[in-house]
């Protein structure tokens, strides 16, 4: 059985003494450390550090921590977070009619690999109705409002704080959101798309990708941020295509990397791997 | 001991019955096919082929292949081009002050993997001198001419002319190339250079691509055409990154790949695989 | 909507004029070639070919073809299989206790990557059934018998029979199968394994690998012979693994490899692109 | 420029309180750290750390720190090393015939991505004596001694011990080295061999690999041990291949795997990322 630990994620200027300070106050607690893993950004002069250690041992009861941490974390101008892996996120899937993700994760999620509740799938179509039911998991169908677009969100919005949704994960949901909605969900909701070298901006990118005779696709997965598709990168990969894969060899081959990088951002972030600062994220092995 | 050989490269509109003219001609020529690849695009209604076989038997000689070959290409409307394998490509090689790719074509050349002959290493900058001479490679300093670019191009055209070249491969050359030089060496001039996703357009993509937390670096080789990077593409890879790596990581590994990138393409045009129609290449494998 | 064709696969002594004979005969009778690929192993003095064209205008009814082709056939020394897109494999999957290859087979499947039916999956334990029956895709049950092997496997034959299975796709099915049953399906049953670099023979490959610290993990899908694991390779690939992952990491990602490396080699041995001789593959592009 | 640093590498029994511990010596005495990186086997409960910090301001002259790191040493049980960025490894080459994993680390190291000096390369052979001149390293011929190869072995020792080597890379040294000769550099030696999946034992493994249809070749970096190409493993990479390449093509493609996986290898050693434990390595990412 897994043993019961929390994880401390910190950010702060970049001082002397902090992986000391940071370790010491673990284990005069009584913390017995598992993993310490700390990074700096030189040009940021930004000092990012995850720990996680065994609970049992540890004498300060969760709802303590902040108060007995606030020595450590003022005297460093720290920002932390966290988090005990007993504590499942909540995570609601947003998606529209290609279900590949949805399957991917709805199946990693049963099998144990992503350490999460699923308590609502919310669709602007009924596609997906069936996969949703066939898992146990209430589906929402919210179509667009065509008139006024906010409406359908102040809606999905709504649903998912009543569900007090932790996580948000486009999976392939055909939406732009709105300003607003990516303000409810800073750093907590992830997205993939497909990524071209060269870049194709617009409709139809499979198409463009496979006109211009591209060697390699790759797909990336992100925070959402305000500005579309370029929140702080998590994950992308890539696979090699020749000429002989028509358009539709090109679209099944995204279909499977999108599953894979998407799979992996959301196993990360429910592990709390990811810092993100500025535009980008560090993610601990 | 490799065997002499013949390679046909065709491309036509796409009709009844190619595969099996081009089959015919060889064969009842006493051609001994080796490889014959072809490759349709649906969207382009044209047809693509390679072939190639034993010149041992073949009962054209190489100077009336055309006139014996005319009424075939001529029924078919076909755009073709014939390569022999004994006649090697002269190949310069444009470089300015980074010389990883350079060091690697001439490493590859002296151990035999590249079908072809080095006459000239044409450089912008003294840096390389030496390393050409070591491999016994006349060197040509043509400084860029500061008032008038074009004078210090046209040294260079003349020069290439006079080594009567046939393959321009800008090993990480600098200098962006006016039009008029392109049109020189039309699907001739092959060039290397970064590949991110996203792109990051202007100077320093490398620290770009760092400050945005990419996972992934790429490279793409291409045919050189008048809209900077932007030929036909020949071949890309990628290389896996972390925030563990700093800038002078992403270079070094930028390096690496460049080089493999490079000399697949350079390669790969030598064994005459590259087919270049639109904007795209069909690479035969 | 996809054009009907045939693919016709050749195997033969090499010899002089066999893409012209093949690709003449297809055209002589009105079929319009699609593809063309073809191959020499110069070791083993064989050429092989996969020829695909489109049905309609081809002047050969299917059942005549035989007939048809015997004088070139014959000619040549030709082995050789006609395969029609309009016809769909009977595929049955045999599966044990973990599901992630089936589970992924079914969603390709239902997503029509998978050009055939699969009107069986039989299993030595029950935890699979639900996952069929969702699929609507009847279970068969076969305990392994323990006094008698040969018992259970014989029933297994049978109901594959009664089901005039074309292919066996062994999705982790962890019973070594005897030769009595491989040889009811020479090349026509598809298996998956993991693939270390070393290898690591006998019990918990992956415990060992751990142990051992490598670098790549790997699977390797082939077909069936009567030594065990060594048949035809069909596709194989590796993920890059560290210190950082756990034996649970190690089966994690085992198991996102053989999902996706025995998915390749179904779907190529459904469209007709391998040939098998001697004991390796060619797996045409 | 670079900064001077120090970094500590750590082995002992997994305890509580050992980052806090190791943190709290190097902070006390004023070093300011970079990177503190640390894993535990668990199977092993065995803890490892690796810390680099400044050593400017850091009170502790080299000379001094095994006494005083001593009290620390000793409560934890531990084995450590200290390496000084200052201080560059005495490298020395042993090559043979092959020369391309030698030109690889020559022009890695001139252009400064190796922290070594090359005082020495060794061969049986003289064809690498041009290659190692031009660069203007001492190149030592040994012929192996046929009726006495511990002759012939005694000498490089010799040599070796003469020129104070620190590492030991053998960049395709053709010859199996006795027990005697690898246990004058435990750990202090590095080797490159090819890798398939399956594995081939015995002579000309890519011939072999060819007649097995093997669709990945692969390359392992290691430390040797004195059983033959079983010691603790750096680095591995793996490059796709197909039926269409030729033995020819494996031997080319797996010459660029072994330059990549040694030179990674001898990289990490010399950044002092490795840490060797039981039969394995952790490298500190």
């Amino acid at each position: 059985m897994k043993k019961s630990t929390a994880t401390l994620l910190v950010t702060c200027p970049d001082q002397r003494g902090l992986v000391a300070a940071i370790a010491n106050f673990v284990v005069e607690h009584g913390g017995n450390i598992l993993h310490a893993d700390q990074h700096k950004d030189d040009d940021a002069s930004l000092f990012l550090m995850r720990v996680e250690w065994e609970l049992e041992g540890f004498s300060i009861p969760t709802e303590d921590f902040a108060f007995a941490f606030k020595p450590v974390a003022d005297r460093f101008n720290m920002k932390w977070r966290l988090a005990l892996s007993e504590t499942k996120s909540r995570t609601a899937i947003l998606v529209s009619k290609y279900d590949h993700c949805l399957a991917d994760l709805l199946y990693r999620h049963k099998s144990g690999e992503l350490n999460c509740e699923i308590p609502i799938i919310v669709s602007n179509h009924a596609e997906c109705k069936e996969m949703a039911e066939t898992h146990g998991i209430p589906f929402r169908l919210v179509p667009v409002n065509a008139t006024d677009k906010s409406i359908s969100e102040r809606e999905i919005i709504d649903t998912l704080k009543q569900e007090r949704i932790d996580l948000v994960v486009l999976a392939r949901y055909m939406q732009i959101l709105t300003p607003a909605f990516v303000k409810e969900f800073p750093h907590r909701m992830i997205n993939i798309h497909h990524s071209f070298l060269p870049a194709f901006l617009g409709a139809k990118p499979y198409h463009r990708a496979h006109e211009r005779g591209v060697k390699l696709i790759g797909a990336t997965s992100h925070y959402v941020t305000e500005v579309l598709d370029d929140g702080p990168i998590i994950e992308q990969d890539v696979i090699r295509i020749s000429h002989r894969d028509q358009v539709d060899d090109l679209l099944q081959k995204g279909r499977d990397l999108e599953k894979i990088v998407l799979s992996r951002a959301v196993r990360w972030h429910l592990e709390n791997r990811i810092l993100v600062y500025g535009n980008k994220t560090v993610v601990f092995g």
